[in-house]
C-alpha cells in the first residue's frame, strides 16, 4: 500500500500546495486541486499542477496546505469525506501539536500523519510555485500515537517523490525543534534589527556584513511570523525564558567586568554554530574563506567563477561584501581548508587580487 | 600640511597594521615598522610592508595598531617621542572613548586623532594582511575636542590613501554606533547560537538558511569579542537594557496571545533591516532574488555565472543554500527588481532550472 497511486488531492493551492502538485504531476501522478480562492485554483491548473477536483473523485491521499488557522477544520473534513476509500491525509503546516489537538476526536484519525517541508520562499502564492521547491530539503514527518503504518509509509513516499528528505519526529519534538532553529532565531534577529530602526543619523554607516547577516530574516512579514510564533507559543516561551536568563547573565558579566563569565557565554555560542549539521547532512569539514577583490560590473563574477572552476576546487559557499562608496566588491569563497591554498595560487596566477 | 609625506611609522604589525603599511608602501610612501614581537616584524618586512624603525627616524605620522588594552600607553609614548617634529598620531582601535580618557592629560594631545577601519578578517597576524583590506570600507575618524585641523586632514588623507572611506564621528558617537551595529548583534547571535548547543538529538536537522545567517558571527573568537565588548561596556549595557525590555514585551505578547503587540515588535525589526544603508552608500534599490538549481560539483557555478554574465544583468549578491541529503544546490542571485525577469528568461533559455 506504500506505493503512491493517483488521484492525489491537494487542498489549498498556494506556494507549497501548488509546488507539491507540480512535483507529483512531473512524477506521473494525477493531481486534483481544490481551493476556496478561484483565482489561485485557476492559476495552479494553468501552471499544469493538475485539474480541479470534483465530488466524484476518490483520492487515495489528501494533502492539506491551508493557512495555520484552518488546518484542524480542513484535516477533519478530509478524513470524513474519504472514509469510504480510507484515504491517507497529511498536511504541510509549520506547527504540529495544536492542529493535532483540535482533531483528537476525529473519526479515521489513524489515517492522518502530519508533515512540514522546510522549504519556502520570500514570495507566496501559486505563481511562485516550483516543482523543484523541495529538492534536497528536510521535510518533517510527524506521526502521532495512533497513526497507522501504511499511512506513514505513504506520506514518506510522497515526500520522496517531491524530492524532499523525510525526517521523522513526534509532533511535540517538531514544534520544539522549529522553535529552536527558526522561531527564536527570528525573534532575536528582530530584536537586533529593532535597535537599528531608531539609530541616530550616521551611526549605521558603520554597518558591516555581520549585522546584515544577523538581521536578514527579520525582514520577513510580521503578520505571517506573528501567526507562526503564536501557534507555537509554549515552546517559544520556554526557549525565550532561557534566552532571557542568559541575557541577564551577559549584562551582569559586562557590568561587573567579569571577562571569564562573558567569554563562557560567547563560547556557548561558538559551540552552537558548530552543532548545526553540515552540508548534505554529513559532518562539518574544516572550511576556509578565500577573499578576492572583484570589480562590480557584469561579467566579472563569471570570470572569477570560470577561473575558480578551472582550478578544480569546489566552492561550498559564496558571499559578496557590499562596499559602501566604491565600485569594487570583496567576494568570499568558502572551500575545504585543504583546497584553499591551491585555489589562492590558481586565482593569483590568473591575475586576481586575493586577500591573504 | 595635509599632503602625506614619509616616513610613516606603524606600531604593531598584526593584520591591520601590516595591511596599512602595505597599502601605503604601494602608494609610494616610506613606512617604518615597530613591534614587540620580532616574529611579526620579520614577517611584515618580509612581505614588503616597510623597514624596521630606528631611533633616528623622524616619522611625520605614527599609526598605533596594538591590542585594545595597550592603546592608551602606546599612543601617549608616540606623542611624547615625536614632540620635536610635531608628528600626527592616530590608531585603529575598535573602541575610542576609553583610550582617549586614558591619555586626556598627555602633552601634544592636539596631534592625536583616533581612527577605526571597518575591515578585518576571521584570520589575524601579518600573514593575513593585504594592501586591499580597506578597499571601499568605511573607516571611522574620531577627532576629539582638542584635535587640530592639520592632524584631522592628515588622518583623512591616510585613510583615502589606504582605499578607505572616511566617516567622521565623535569618539562617543563611534562607540555608540559600533555597540549598535556590531557588539549587540554579535551578542544576540551568540544567544541564538547558544540555544543550539544543547539541542536534543535530531532537532537541528531542521536547520535552514535563516538560523545559519543569524548565528554566523557567533563563531568568532570569544576572547577577542569579550575584550571588545568589555571595553565598550557602557554603550553595550545601554542597548542591552533596551533589548531586555523588548524581550520582556515579546514574551508577554506571546503569553497573552496579543498578536497586535507581537506584530508591532516584528515590524520594528523590518524597519531596522530597511535602515541599513545600501550598497555603495547609496539608497537601497528594490531587489529580487532569482533561485536556480545547480549541481554540486566543480565548474557548475562557473557555468551559471558565465550564463548570468552573458545576460548583462549585474549580480548584487549570491547565496548558496546547503541542502542536506542531496548533491544539488539552490543558488540565490540577488538582482535589481527591474532586471530579474530578463535574467530568469535568459537562464532558462540556456537550460537552467529556475524556481519561479
Amino acid at each position: 500500500m506504500s506505493e503512491l497511486r493517483g488521484p492525489i488531492e491537494i487542498v489549498g493551492t498556494g506556494l507549497v500546495g501548488t509546488s507539491i502538485a507540480l512535483a507529483l504531476t512531473d512524477a506521473g501522478l494525477e493531481c486534483v486541486l481544490s481551493d476556496e480562492s478561484s483565482d489561485n485554483l485557476r492559476t495552479a491548473t494553468g501552471l499544469g499542477a493538475g485539474r480541479v477536483a470534483t465530488p466524484e473523485d476518490r483520492p487515495t491521499m489528501v494533502v492539506v496546505s491551508v493557512p495555520p488557522a484552518h488546518l484542524g477544520r480542513v484535516i477533519r473534513q478530509a478524513l470524513e469525506r474519504t472514509a469510504d476509500q480510507q484515504a491517507v491525509v497529511t498536511d504541510v503546516g509549520s506547527i504540529k501539536s495544536g492542529p493535532l489537538a483540535e482533531i483528537a476526536d476525529a473519526p479515521g484519525l489513524d489515517r492522518y500523519v502530519g508533515g512540514h517541508p522546510m522549504a519556502g520562499s520570500e514570495r507566496s502564492g501559486p505563481l511562485a510555485a516550483s516543482a523543484a521547491l523541495f529538492d534536497g530539503r528536510p521535510w518533517a514527518i510527524t506521526p502521532h500515537a495512533a497513526s497507522n503504518q501504511d499511512a506513514l509509509e505513504m506520506v514518506e513516499a510522497l515526500v520522496r517523490r517531491c524530492g524532499g528528505v523525510p525526517v521523522r519526529l513526534t509532533p511535540l519534538e517538531h514544534d520544539a525543534a522549529v522553535a529552536r532553529t527558526s522561531h527564536v532565531p527570528h525573534l532575536l534577529a528582530a530584536l537586533a534589527a529593532g535597535r537599528l530602526a531608531d539609530a541616530p543619523t550616521g551611526h549605521l554607516t558603520l554597518s558591516g556584513q555581520g549585522v546584515r547577516d544577523v538581521t536578514r530574516v527579520a525582514a520577513g512579514d510580521p503578520a505571517l511570523y506573528g501567526q507562526i510564533v503564536s501557534a507555537n507559543a509554549d515552546q517559544v516561551i520556554n526557549l525565550l525564558g532561557e534566552v532571557r536568563a542568559r541575557l541577564d547573565e551577559v549584562i551582569a558579566a559586562i557590568a561587573a567586568g567579569d571577562r571569564e563569565a562573558l567569554e563562557a557565554l560567547l563560547a556557548e555560542g561558538v559551540a552552537g554554530t558548530k552543532a548545526i549539521p553540515g552540508k548534505h547532512g554529513g559532518p562539518v569539514l574544516p572550511m576556509r574563506s578565500v577573499f578576492v577583490s572583484v570589480p562590480d560590473h557584469p561579467g566579472e563574477l563569471a570570470r572569477l567563477f570560470a577561473d575558480a572552476g578551472a582550478s578544480g576546487v569546489n566552492i561550498e559557499d559564496v558571499r559578496i561584501d557590499h562596499d559602501p562608496g566604491r565600485d569594487t566588491g570583496l567576494v568570499e569563497l568558502l572551500v575545504e581548508e585543504s583546497r584553499a591554498e591551491h585555489l589562492l595560487v590558481s586565482l593569483e596566477s590568473r591575475g586576481w587580487v586575493t586577500h591573504r
